[in-house]
């Protein structure tokens, strides 16, 4: 049986519309073919289908992540699963690790950096706006995430509280001007994320990461393409997302230490096994 | 310090062209520019730049997971990251939980799996043949993460050991005969992954997954689109990956429980609060 | 001044909202601004803006091939500029060439064929219903290039009347099964175009064309991706056209002829200067 | 039987190689598989296969004007056919209007606009440099265009010296220099295109349409994606062209004409009959 605070989410074949929520004793949620009373729900499990009056079904599921972060409640433009998977993949988010991301906004990738991180990681969260925050705090509460992460209101000039973080993340109009707080609080040998909607905000955050020690810059954007699910008819729908935006991706480095010319000296060339090279546009 | 027995990526920013290997006291490892010992990485820190004999440069950076499964030592093709990317979000991936999947190949998904479950979470990956599984091993061992992972050399005719898994992921030429095995495999409300190079095969995997239980079935491709980083010319990479292959996802239901006329007619519509409505092609 | 019945394309920047009609006196033209007199038109030349009472303005342009096709009356689903653009490119369609295609349909791609074929060139069209070929009739009348069209309602089974055609466009569901009579059409060396909407069509045409003498044989997608137009802005619009259709073409060859011992003897390699090689994914 | 001095294009099945060259008596083109003599094909007809010593086949096809430019001799970056069908038909090239270009470069856009303007058609190209027009004469003659080209050699701060062209092309680096020229050149209510490689372009292009009388702007990237054609194995190839450049588009307009009070007073909005309205993102 599924209990009371849990997150469903409900699935319709026939229209393929679908809802997500908590459930509450004595709430119903109302759907395209009628009301589901939450109690009703409560007498099934997961996997289990719903009957409504008139033969529809609506399946019962666990929602995932990326499900969840597109459809909470917002104020502001969300980072889209599309995007985000990718970034807590290109950070090296792992569980236990520690994150810095401004702007908070309506929380999506907060959501998500918290749901990887797991229990013993930590999502340090920067937004210049009260109302965002509570918002951001709000939708982590409801995915049950919001110990995990530290809102903080607080504008970026003064810069972030956290040194040495696993990874740092910048959804902010102008990041350029904040690529030195976001050095100040990365640890070495480590990647930074941003994410721009425009070109020109890329020539922008590429002139200021040549300027402060970053390297390995990618700057890449993603392309989902959904196909219909007709076996006898496989092809892609009509209308695809054709943008949301570009990710940008730097790792920290130190200032150089120098050689003497006789340790110089003792590196030469040589043919040697090594796990391979990088292709920039590898999959 | 980095300490032997740790993964370092290397990277130069004038060829771009970088390096992933293990530190062990006394090698070198061969560059474009020269010959690094080991042991003068073991005297730097993460982030540092080390100089090589004519002023190149090589910065030391922690390798991601990403970076390492593109490199890994392959004898199959493996699943590259910008696929594991949003399999790992779309399966509801979380620190702790259990995965099963087949087959192992060379271990790409599996060790990415294995970084994202944490320390907490375990792997259960199938392969039929004995010498991918013993490659897949050593890859994992290599990331540091096989003791989350068990490997099973297996016909999948057998089946999966597991039930009540969190996420099932196949890949493997002919999924739509093991539809029934993942199923088994499978916890209720929870989701399968499959990945199939070409359009025949989507079309046999649907067939499959209508007879069995599955719903909310998404069929897709992810193009990666890199940009060159020079600030005064962004403009999209040459050359870009066309193709590595489709996406497919379902969830598993259960038969569906009947109502009474009595209780279906207690369920009328009515307008509700709700997170919100599915859009198929969601960003 | 511009004369009664020709075509005018009006455009206005506020809303970016436009129309296609043709010039008649005495009519008007609804807008989102308010009613144009067909006869105040009459009034401009090419390239003015009429103003509206408010204020608004809207362009008269000449119409283009593309926007015409785009918005003629229609009855079925249309080929796109965007495809048709290449088809007419890669059937090598040149002023005064004939070209046999089927279906009709609505004849978009019938009308853009005889745009580019010119006044010493004929399109032979075909399609099993009246009302059609009537409606295309209609619309290639309304654009002006209906005497070069032969409108032809025929069952394709009965095959073409035509032999040696520059080329051949089929667009019908089940092209396969007209391989043969396309095949009959088209002049050798010359290339047979189609279009299909699904993947599982081109599995089937790919068979047929294999059963007869058609080679080089090419299958593409077209992806058009359009930018906002605000210059400190540069980004894609937010959706795009996921998919239309594949296009598939091929050259029809003769049987091979034989050659004697002797002559094959004389050929033997050498490196010569050759205007270059294909490659497959040419831009 | 083929003529000498004809274009041939001959295509082998087994490696998918194939050559473009002219038949001269006498010559003799090597290809992977030996030498074929020109003589030889002039014994044959277009669609005939040639065999090889070996038993290889190379089939003799018509060359297309696509396939013809993306293989003439350059000293450029030449305008790819996927790019340039579109151009052809959003420039509403028809069998003998006039085209004005800026620059010449190898020819590749020249030679195929001269294609489908016909013999009573006119394409004015201009270089400012002497060995790109001669080169450029050379690929128009070799395709048997050449008389409908005039090659100027001209700086385009002199400006083009036709007016009222049906269409107007620039693929220069700083187009927006010369805005104003096409301005001049184009007649009122036709079609500017430009191509430029990089988004920077894009910026600086617009402004400038902004400043002069341009409406109706569209800006656009265009993806072929070329599958494999093993018909139980549908699915695109490994790599695909990533970027040619950005298509940029704008309607010539004159300055607004006023209406009288009295006159705007008349235009009251009504429904009416009309094509259709534009959608931005029409396919």
């Amino acid at each position: 049986m599924i209990s009371e605070g849990e997150l469903v989410f409900i699935w319709n074949p026939q229209k393929g519309d679908s809802f997500l929520f908590k459930l509450k004793s004595g709430q119903t949620q109302g759907t395209h073919f009628g009301q589901i009373k939450h109690d009703d729900i409560m007498q099934h499990n997961f996997g289990d289908g719903v009957r409504m009056p008139k033969g529809a079904v609506y399946y019962i599921m666990r929602p995932t992540i990326g499900e969840y972060t597109r459809r909470l409640k917002r104020q502001t433009q969300i980072v889209f699963p599309k995007d985000s998977a990718y970034i807590i993949e290109h950070l090296n988010i792992f569980p236990g690790c520690t994150v810095v991301e401004c702007g908070t906004g309506s929380g999506s990738l907060c959501c998500t950096f918290a749901h990887f991180v797991g229990a013993n990681g930590r999502v340090c969260t920067y937004d210049r706006r009260e109302e965002f925050s509570a918002l951001a705090r709000k939708n982590a509460e409801r995915w049950g995430v919001a110990d995990r992460i530290e809102f903080n209101v607080r504008e970026l000039e003064e810069g972030f509280k956290e040194r040495d973080a696993d990874a740092v993340f910048l959804d902010v109009p102008t990041p350029w001007l904040y690529i030195d707080k976001a050095y100040e609080a990365l640890a070495p040998g480590n990647h930074l994320g941003i994410l721009v909607p425009t070109a020109n905000q890329i020539s922008e955050t590429l002139r200021a990461l040549a300027e402060h020690n970053f390297c390995d810059v990618q700057v890449l954007e993603i392309m989902h393409r959904f196909y219909k699910t007709e076996p006898n008819r496989i092809r892609p729908e009509d209308m695809m997302i054709g943008h949301t935006g570009y990710l940008i991706f730097a790792a920290k480095t130190l200032p150089i230490a120098e050689i003497t010319d006789e340790e110089a000296a003792q590196r030469e060339y040589t043919d040697h096994e090594c796990v391979g090279e990088v292709q920039n546009e590898s999959a």
